[in-house]
């Protein structure tokens, strides 16, 4: 459960002997600093790309929902992947932490500092390396902004396998580490099929080369995979190899009313089976999460009130054939009476004021109040059964609300209060945990477990897996690094 | 590349220490053998699935192509995980050496003892688990057949994501210890992205539940794919949750003939863009490859001679959709003078003898002599150039082919002699890792490296990914009890 204030647990410090950067009114005695001023000194980055003034590292230190708040003192912008390795060559010798930095629009708090880590931004690798126009590869820095990606490929009849509500902040490289998933999981799939290579910074210095190009590549342990979701915490991605779709020439939405539960399910069961190929999302908001849409930002709900509301999205290669496969479908749930109202739309002005209507919840749910938020997978037949166990379980003392990626068995469960209080939290958790944990579900399905989730780890794995992924990580960062304090929890 | 011939190297052994099973008159003294005969002594499996003698053994020590032959003299069929842990609970303390098979179905030797490894088989592990209609997810053992588990889901109107020439035998955790990758790669992606959850045996007998059946989970290293395509070495694949996509309603197909390689393509990248999102199968075969079938197997190629020729299959979900689609790009193309002939097939008899002539290559190559196999991943756009090279390379010797996966850059490039001679393998090999070294390929696209490719990793992975590797080995399997010589290169 994710909180929208600053709650850090300093007893963390206690499990992990880095020795952070000295915080005083000198310059920290790094390596790292020694740039132009002292020329006996080598010098790793230039002076330009080594900030430790408060108004350069204050943003870094902050995380994308003002939740979380670090105390880092140096933020360094390097170039290239020799000249991560030569940073963390030295960091590794001396035991400095380093917390690597993406986009910085993570929400598990695994970007920022826990204490005053080095942050390690990865904003200035930003360049697209190549682009094959047959086998639709793109390779490109970590940095890469996913949007300017995505605006690059558009040029070439390309599109980028996944769409973000931050696509216009955040880096590939961030993407990777997280193992993003966003609107368009349940048409290309998750970034372990759709990345076919990565170069990565390993703690000590060496540089990991898995950037295969190839879609297809047995040879042996493939070792990317540990890095995509390992949120920093196993190397630095420097660059990403990553297969594009073609981008679709027809995209059309629909917004559906539904009366029952039920009626979700059969829509998104009937969507896979005549929508087939051209099915590109599939959306779930309750009536509670509509309807502070409407309420605080003013967008019109273009259908009436219902219980539960769906949008179906396709993208195809021919307009007239997805119209038609849409108009089939949309005429059979609604005979059927599975769907109770609807609309289409398919200019763009018309999908984006849909779209709205899904992807600012957050923001509206802010201005009610204090918001809990948390990311979980459960069998999608369980969805509206979470919701209601969890509005029994916390009473008049919050409003319980969920959306999500319905085709993805991914809620977004939401509590809304006034304010924040511990009652009202030791109500939600390990309530919540413990529920999609009886449905063998995911307690964070696309947003990573980062500073926040990593205590609720048991609830997803067991022990001797979680021992594995200790092994893992000391195989990677035996001098434990990189982004301390984040995805495993301290050991019992 | 691959021999169809025996060459085992005994010097392997000198860097395992490994005990064998006992090979004399007597039963082997394992705990394992302790059955119904000796009432004091503990039993892991009955009678019946204990197997020591040669009629039964013997099947198991032999590969798919009859190329390479081990010596195993105990054959176990476990039921259950639990009976598998059992069963290497007690190999890791007595430090016998295993190795996992599946369907035998391999072409690396991965699933064939080298010495008198113990063969586990996991064909008795052949329950459906469950089927959910509404996600698509299956679960199920190790042991089942590729075909039966797609026989199933056909009636419930979904597919599995892959399919293979030996779908009637392979099992679907072989496949996922493999890698498999196959005909559907181009539309459904790896395994790496299909299978959502995997639960194995590790080496000390630990059962690894990383069974999720959700299609996101961001809990820690997804260390599932660390098992997928790790050929037996790691644990042993037990169970499988994979996600399936609706069987299509439509299935069309093409023979193309085209004079030039750049038409070949110049046709991938115009099926891509006009067929998009039905686009299911893209293959490339050379007219030596065409030629051989025609002349070996007297199937009928109903197009004239050309020195390429691709097959497109489209799979859709509306019949007249996806015929106008074919036919728009089939105009295209022909009017273009991209392609000089053509053929459309859309019933099953037509389909199947057009499939015939991509699937039976291989049947027809081997009635004119010694193939030298080889399965690899560079550029499309060098396809043709790799087989013209290698062809200057060998002379005279031998005749060189290439066909495959053009959709996934994975060419399978065969030379044909009329016997096996060292020098003409001494021709091939290292210049053919040399050339896809140069070109960023993979030195093994999907077969895996097994026994036979193990000492050609270098070719794809540098020594500090290699190292890795081994330490990951390390921690999965430290007593190198599981599938030994297999995989990872001897240390040099």
């Amino acid at each position: 459960m994710f909180l929208l204030s600053c709650r850090f647990d300093a007893s963390a410090a206690k499990l992990f002997t880095f020795k952070a950067v000295e915080n005083n009114d000198k310059k920290p005695k790094t390596l790292l600093l020694a740039t132009a001023r002292t020329s006996q000194q080598t010098s790793i980055l230039g002076q330009t790309r080594v900030f430790t003034e408060e108004c350069d590292v204050d943003g870094h230190n902050l995380d994308w929902y003002k939740a979380v708040k670090g105390s880092g003192k140096l933020l360094l912008k390097p170039k290239t992947a020799e000249e991560v390795s030569a940073i963390l060559t030295y960091c590794n010798d001396t035991k400095l932490a380093v917390t690597p930095q993406g986009g910085n629009t993570g929400v598990s708090g695994g970007a920022i500092p826990v204490f005053d880590e080095i942050i390690l931004s990865t904003s200035q690798m930003n360049k697209i390396i190549s682009f094959d126009e047959i086998s639709g590869v793109l390779v490109c820095e970590a940095g890469c902004i996913l949007d300017t990606l995505n605006e690059y490929l558009m040029e070439k009849n390309f599109i980028m396998p996944l769409d973000l509500g931050s696509k216009g902040s955040c880096n590939i490289g961030g993407n990777v580490s997280t193992n993003a998933g966003g609107l368009r999981v349940i048409r290309y799939g998750s970034l372990h099929g759709t990345v076919l290579g990565v170069e990565a910074v390993l703690a000590n210095g060496t540089i990991m080369d898995c950037l295969s190009l190839m879609k297809k590549d047995n040879t042996g342990y493939d070792l990317k995979h540990l890095l995509i979701g390992s949120e920093g915490t196993l190397g630095v991605v420097t660059k990403v190899a990553i297969q594009c779709p073609v981008k679709p020439k027809s995209v059309q939405l629909a917004l559906f009313g539904i009366s029952n539960f039920s009626g979700v399910l059969e829509t998104f069961k009937q969507a896979k089976q005549n929508l087939g190929e051209i099915l590109s999302a599939c959306e779930y908001m309750d009536q509670t999460a509509i309807e502070s849409v409407v309420r605080n930002l003013n967008i019109r709900n273009p259908i009436g009130d219902f219980p539960f509301y769906m949008i179906i999205e396709t993208s195809g290669s021919n307009e007239q054939h997805d119209e038609e496969k849409l108009n089939t479908f949309l005429e059979k749930i609604m005979a059927d009476g599975v769907v109770q109202d609807g609309t289409v739309a398919s200019d763009y002005t018309q999908i984006r004021s849909i779209w709205e209507l899904r992807e600012r919840i957050i923001e509206a749910q802010l201005l009610d109040g204090f918001v809990y938020l948390s990311d979980f997978s459960v069998p999608v037949n369980s969805f509206d059964r979470f919701v209601h166990d969890v509005q029994n379980q916390v009473g008049d003392s919050g409003t319980v609300t969920g959306f999500g990626h319905l085709g993805d068995s991914n809620i977004h469960l939401h509590v809304i209060s006034k304010e924040y209080t511990p009652e009202l939290l030791s109500k939600i958790e390990p309530f919540v945990y413990e529920w999609t944990s009886k449905k063998r579900g995911s307690v964070s399905a696309e947003h990573g477990l980062g500073f926040k989730k990593k205590d609720y780890l048991s609830y997803s794995k067991s022990e001797s897996v979680i021992d594995l992924m200790r092994n893992v990580k000391s195989i990677f960062d035996p001098n434990h690094i990189l982004n301390p304090y984040k995805v495993l929890p301290d050991k019992k």
